[in-house]
């Protein structure tokens, strides 16, 4: 049975995972008969959004703890996982991917990524082992890859000004719909732009489906 | 475009809504392009439970606030829905649906509802539409209805207590398994076992599916 790391950073589109694209992701990889490893960073995410009325409440959260909430309770700490414990990885969206993974939402593209979050996908990377990012989360992926590897491209949708900022990261964007991915082979990273494009949980579900069936045919 | 109320209870299995249902349903009704009215309870929580450590927390949320990162903040205070709004209800399940529309999981059989919960169920039962209902929250059902109509037909799984507690209300428990739905067609009512019997999500989802499409069958 294929085992996929599943990296959340919080629970909530504003301040944490984009739960819509989680779950999406959760089902395909199900659906597949994958092990599902979650994990999320164990420390204090950048700050606590009320989702009803987009202001900061001045509470603190921990990024571990409310990750929990989307895995039942079923979460490793992400310090602890080794690129030997997984086949894959996925990295759901949500502002969580830019402001808890890296801080991407606040630098752009002067943005650093979480340590140990760098230091596991560029093991699982250097492993030969696929990666899959939703929504901004490629902007992550850009960060921690995009000077590394010869030629990595990625796919946020059509944005033009975070497509920049991925370049200025080294990566090369490729515009795409919600509904599609882009994959690229050499690198074995799948992108795909989620609520980056869409306005639909449906064509969430439908860009996580091809997400995660070219991520698993890009095991070996 | 039929319009589909979605009650959350909060966000995260043990506290509030369990989210792989919610996220389930919400594909199922998007894929047969059900507009998603999303609405909550506006007050406090029963209690906070860190999800890591199934302990609680002694912080206080807000059961609306909560559920917004569900619906990605467009959400709804229950209590200024009324039934002329929609055309079907789902509620998935969850501990939340057992602590904050109702209070079966402390109190049993014995429970009450929220009232605004209790009138909304009962107005959108009486106006002939449909309700569907998931995992534990059939509960909340049969304390709203089951003295109200004449032979309440719901499912919770196979639970032999829970199903008891169920009849003690005046409702009528069948057994099913994780991907079947019960169909009381005469009360519009419609229930799948999810996580009462599930252990993985795309079970859950198969469940979410036949209960979306039952539930819109019963739309008149």
């Amino acid at each position: 049975m294929l085992k996929v790391g599943v990296i959340l950073s919080g629970c909530g589109v504003f301040d944490g995972t984009e739960i819509h694209e989680a779950v999406a992701a959760l089902i395909a990889l199900d659906r597949k008969g994958a092990e599902i490893i979650y994990m999320a960073p164990n420390g204090p995410a950048m700050h606590v959004i009320n989702h009803l009325s987009n202001e900061t409440t001045g509470e603190s959260r921990n990024i571990l703890v409310e990750s929990a909430r989307i895995a039942r309770g079923n979460i490793r700490d992400l310090a602890e996982v080794k690129a030997a414990d997984i086949d894959a990885l996925v990295i759901p969206g949500g502002f969580g991917a830019a402001k808890n993974l890296c801080n991407f939402a606040v630098k752009g593209a002067d943005c650093v990524a979480h340590p140990q979050v760098a230091r596991l996908i560029r093991e699982v990377h250097r492993a030969g082992k696929p990666i899959g990012a939703m929504c901004i989360a490629p902007a992550l992926v850009a960060r921690v890859l995009g000077r590394d590897v010869a030629h990595l491209e990625l796919t946020i949708g059509n944005d033009p000004g975070t497509a920049k900022a991925l370049e200025a990261m080294g990566a090369y964007h490729i515009n795409k719909s919600v509904k599609e991915v882009h994959v690229d082979v050499k690198n074995r990273v799948v992108t795909t732009p989620a609520y980056m494009l869409g306005s639909r949980v449906s064509e969430i579900a439908a860009g996580a489906d091809k997400l995660v069936e070219e991520l698993l045919r890009l095991v070996s």
